[in-house]
């Protein structure tokens, strides 16, 4: 089998949105294969919200329609949309080599890893309103500029870049005041996507301190149409680094956690980096019990991004900011031309592959700015 | 009249939720009333969505039925959910005061305003999911806190806060890729509310660098439950603040935009400190000229907030952060109790009166925390 593996909601031809589960080159038609009144609407927050046993429930069901040849859709003749509503979007910043890539760039005078680093899982939280699924173009954000011994200027990013990232979508929701621990991660969370958490490194260099990322992220976040159930890569957790320091008693975990999921990054036709998930500092039952840990709760369709994933080897960086080191150096693409940063027309490519599941590739294509 | 005036979803003894309109001390039942089938749903967003023209007609058709004699229900009958549902939640940092007492507390080595903070509204995404009604009681809020010479622990917060706002609440949601120009502003926003956006300062300081606040404010933020049109608040609107150096020109006005609201926060009994949202530097349309300037949508139920509102004087901080200066100064409270943080059982409300209208109350207990 080849092709990405998951739930999503798909549209045959110019029909209505349907919730549909794709498996390869084909996908089920969920509302018209009788499987429960959760896929009546065109979104998977329903099904999502009914937990564990429902989930495993309607794998079930979809094996037997398989083992029956119920006919797929082909995926040629479908076209995708969003597949959940996104209720709060939470990114995380849990790879040793990114944060600390970054804290090199960012602040080049300083220790580059901050102290509260290697104690809790940073994050921020992000625009759910502009998550939109993998297709959907890319307009080049414009904003505040401020370049050397210079007055701001408002004008196009010239530094368009990517964030390689894998997000875990919560289908059960928590009560406000209540913490999740990290025991109780497969209780609440549903499944993965792939990420693509764009970002315009000139604006969010001059606006982000004290309060964090703000413009030079929240023109778009584009995710895979096809959300992943953990219940197909239950074999692919593996043990993840060494904590250092131990964690306190809220963030330790029993089991291995880290997601063996092989990682590349497609730029204009060339494949400019390659690397795993398996390398995050932080696991997402860490990331799930440090986000509630305030008592805040979560909701059916919350996404839960791991933030850059990035290798410690040549070209295993999940950004083109680490990968031409903020543009001193140029990439060199298949066709001959040079990159620092993303130009207009470029079209990148996030996919990623779990032995022998895919997940849904994310796909977006530059296009020229309008101010 | 006295009370608030705004629209709302409240219901009648143990009865179903339903929009309605609060003057004073009634409620009218819009969704009774007639008034149309946007108003079937206990909820305003159909509401919100409809636009100016809209809004202008439900509020000539109130005004008919006021005059009518139709009968209110009093509002010692009623409870109030949120009165919508919250899509993105923005917090600002539009104070000048403000901003420069946290940079001289959290920052004493350096200059306190950033050199970012006159050129543009400084802002972070917080929690949407988190965003509770005024009346909901607070669970005092755990985390990891990071003591002076000590290794982080996990524990209940020991400096509880509150921060004093006012809010715009969006109804006409935008494109994604179409910047919303500051001229627009009305065609897109339906009123304000009072926000306290509650923040645990010694979490907050542990977490903030470098991607924001997360943690320390993501238990929860309180709201109005009355949304006050701006249609009533329009004599209200004066000339702000200088702004120096000129703003660039997606951030230009023309008219006055600085909205005459007077506030004060009470904390177990005891008025502590009244300021008005006048002095706030960065105004709304320039808040939401910004947010969208990378080309970001906005929707139906953004909350944007304009954070803490300070001014110069003594007594006039909204938050107790500027008001203890970081715990130093003990605040004395009219029962002869002083207070630096909340302490478990104050009740906390803010007020906010613009002329003869005035906004929702939040109010909010602290609970003890449970971890």
């Amino acid at each position: 089998m080849t092709g990405a593996v998951g739930f999503g909601v798909f549209s045959e031809g110019d029909g209505p949105p349907r919730v549909g589960f794709r498996a390869g080159d084909g996908v089920l038609d969920l509302a018209g294969a009788g499987l429960g009144s959760h896929f009546a609407v065109p979104s998977l927050n329903p099904f999502l919200a009914l937990g564990p046993a429902a989930w495993e429930d309607v794998l079930g069901r979809i094996d037997d329609l398989v083992q029956k040849g119920t006919p797929f859709v082909p995926l040629g003749r479908t076209s995708q949309r969003l597949p959940f509503e996104i209720a709060d979007y939470i990114d995380f910043y849990s790879s040793l080599e990114h944060a600390t890539n970054l804290g090199r760039l960012f602040r080049p005078d300083n220790e580059p890893l901050l102290p509260n680093w290697r104690h809790l899982p940073v994050a921020y939280h992000g625009r759910a309103g502009t998550v939109v699924v993998s297709g959907t173009p890319l307009v080049r954000p414009c904003g505040q500029i401020r370049d050397p011994y210079e007055p701001p200027h408002h004008g196009p990013t010239r530094r368009l870049d990517i964030e390689l990232e894998i997000g875990f979508v919560v289908g059960v929701p928590s009560r406000l005041g209540e913490p999740v621990p990290a025991g109780a991660f497969r209780d609440h969370v549903f499944g993965v996507v792939l990420v693509n958490d764009w970002s315009a490194r000139d604006i969010q260099a001059w606006e982000y301190q004290p309060l964090g990322p703000f413009l030079g992220k929240s023109f778009a976040t584009s995710i895979s149409a096809w959300v992943t159930p953990l219940a197909l890569l239950e074999n692919r957790f593996v043990a993840g680094p060494e904590q250092d320091p131990e964690p306190l008693p809220y963030l330790r975990t029993s089991g291995e956690w880290a997601l063996d999921v092989e990682l590349e990054v497609e730029v204009a036709g060339t494949v400019v980096s390659r690397t795993n998930a398996r390398g995050l500092y932080w696991s997402m039952p860490q990331q799930l019990a440090h986000a509630t840990t305030n008592g805040a709760s979560i909701r059916t369709g919350d996404l839960l991004a791991s933030g850059t994933i990035s290798g410690a080897e040549p070209k295993s960086q999940g950004s083109l900011i680490e990968l031409t080191w903020n543009g001193t150096r140029q990439l060199r693409l298949g066709d001959g031309s040079s990159r620092s940063f993303l130009e207009d027309g470029d079209e990148v490519v996030l996919r990623g592959r779990a032995g022998d599941v895919e997940l849904g590739e994310v796909r977006g294509t530059i296009l020229p700015a309008r101010c």
